[in-house]
């Protein structure tokens, strides 16, 4: 059983390393502030002087902070530590520094696997949480029980900047998600009734709708935009009067606005026939 | 058990109409286009020649076109067969249209309601369909058992606006999602990820994210917006390196960046280390 260190422990580092002594591995934490580990420290856990230290000591190395600029300071004065070491980072972030990072790790002798774990802090250490990875294969494979205790890990490729790609692309989805439920709020609010009272008729209707996205999805893959239901004039007839009606209510339309002028400008170019799901041609790379 | 006209068969009006007739409702059916009623006259439904022919063979009529305009078109050469007769009138559109409606087929002598209905395409007809209704509680009450055929029933309040407005809420609500999965899509597609791969992941994640928004809902209620986890400060910066990444990717940010505005707003205000739903309070009218 491989032994452990967890180096940072926010939220998420925390629970991680609960989590791996919660299932017996030999548990080394390090972090900034070391009182953040006096609870994890109480149930067995060994706490390293150094980031250097809990490097030496430990099998696999999870390095859980903030965000890259923390990880490589960490990191670059222990670099010595590293030679031989499994590195698994799972600070969020952007591509380009996950690759960095990665390269950097692969000079020091440090085999390095990239992860962004997907978990609100209600979902954080449950089988609602998952794990997507990304660099070396062969960690990926050693690992794998170790792993799934961080939540269900899946492997999507050799580049170690895509799993912060799918980061993005997932966090955009919810940042869409939260945007629409600012929106939903500030309207019911408009008219008293309660956030609370809305979000339990939203998050079923959301989940609902969420049932439409695979079909979308299809779509775009095929490139076939004929739709019988769903289109674009309709779609844009309906926000558009949304829009007219929010403004009505004294609510700020800024969220939603940029959507109708993407539905605009599918329509402008002929296609109001075709599926509201067109509306990702707009935002294309190279469009 | 009553006798049910419905006035409009597009997606929609043919489900609930199929709904009526598959309960063993006398089911009238008109639409302009007379040809959209054939399969359902087969089955068993009365096509009216007209729609005052429909509104005076039926208990309750039931509304289901486009817009309020095309409603009003409809209804006012059959204001003679109203008198005495429930109508209800699940055109989605605006608060103001719906009061006017309804004081006009109140001066017709016709008992109001007013429904919007939550479905998307794949879910019309089913359980996971709801309604909302507003207007006349006695209409509510009496024909209870006909409108939960619809979809489970709920009334909001006696303002026939009222169900508009709980419209524009929820729907606001869905077109941040979708987009957030037109930005989760594009972002994928610049990394040559299909949309059906990053969707099958995407769909759980937002129905875990979710669980995130009732939380949300309680502080806004509250106005306590104290949090030890999800800070605007977090969430200003993790947006703001996505964008960037997005950016890089040669995808456009439009429908995420005046979210991050609103972040910036907030934080600008003091507010930096208080929730991410504070945000809200950027969008609230007489802010």
């Amino acid at each position: 059983m491989p032994s452990v260190a967890v180096i940072g422990l926010g939220n998420l580092g925390r629970v991680l390393a609960s989590a791996y002594l919660g299932h017996g591995h030999r548990t080394i934490v390090w972090n900034r502030s070391p009182a953040k580990a006096d609870d994890l420290v109480t149930r067995g856990a060994i706490r390293a002087a150094t980031a250097a230290e809990a490097i030496a000591a430990a099998d696999l190395v999870i390095v859980c902070v903030l965000d890259y600029d923390k990880a490589r300071q960490i990191l670059t004065p222990a670099a010595g530590a590293l030679r031989g070491r499994t590195l698994i980072n799972v600070t969020s972030g952007t591509p380009e520094p996950a690759r960095e990072l990665a390269a950097w790790a692969t000079e020091q002798g440090a085999e390095y696997l990239n992860g962004a774990v997907y978990a609100v802090p209600q979902t954080i250490g449950t089988q609602d949480a998952f794990v997507l990875y990304s660099g070396s294969s062969a960690v990926f494979e050693t690992y794998r029980e170790q792993l799934d205790l961080l939540g269900a890990a899946t492997f999507v490729g050799t580049d170690p900047g895509l799993a912060s790609l799918y980061d993005i692309s997932l966090l955009s989805g919810m940042y869409g998600m939260f945007a629409g439920f600012f929106q939903s709020v500030a309207v019911a609010d408009s008219a008293q009734i309660k956030a609370a009272d809305i979000t339990s008729l939203l998050v079923p209707w959301l989940n609902a709708a969420a049932a439409a996205l695979p079909g979308f999805a299809a779509e775009i893959d095929s490139g076939d935009y004929a739709t019988e239901t769903s289109n674009l004039d309709i779609n844009a007839v309906g926000l558009a009067n949304m829009l007219t009606a929010t403004k009505a209510q004294g609510i700020g339309v800024e969220l939603l606005a940029p959507l109708q002028t993407l539905f605009e400008s599918q329509i402008a170019q002929g296609h109001g026939a075709q599926s509201l799901a067109r509306t990702v041609e707009s935002l294309r790379a190279g469009r």
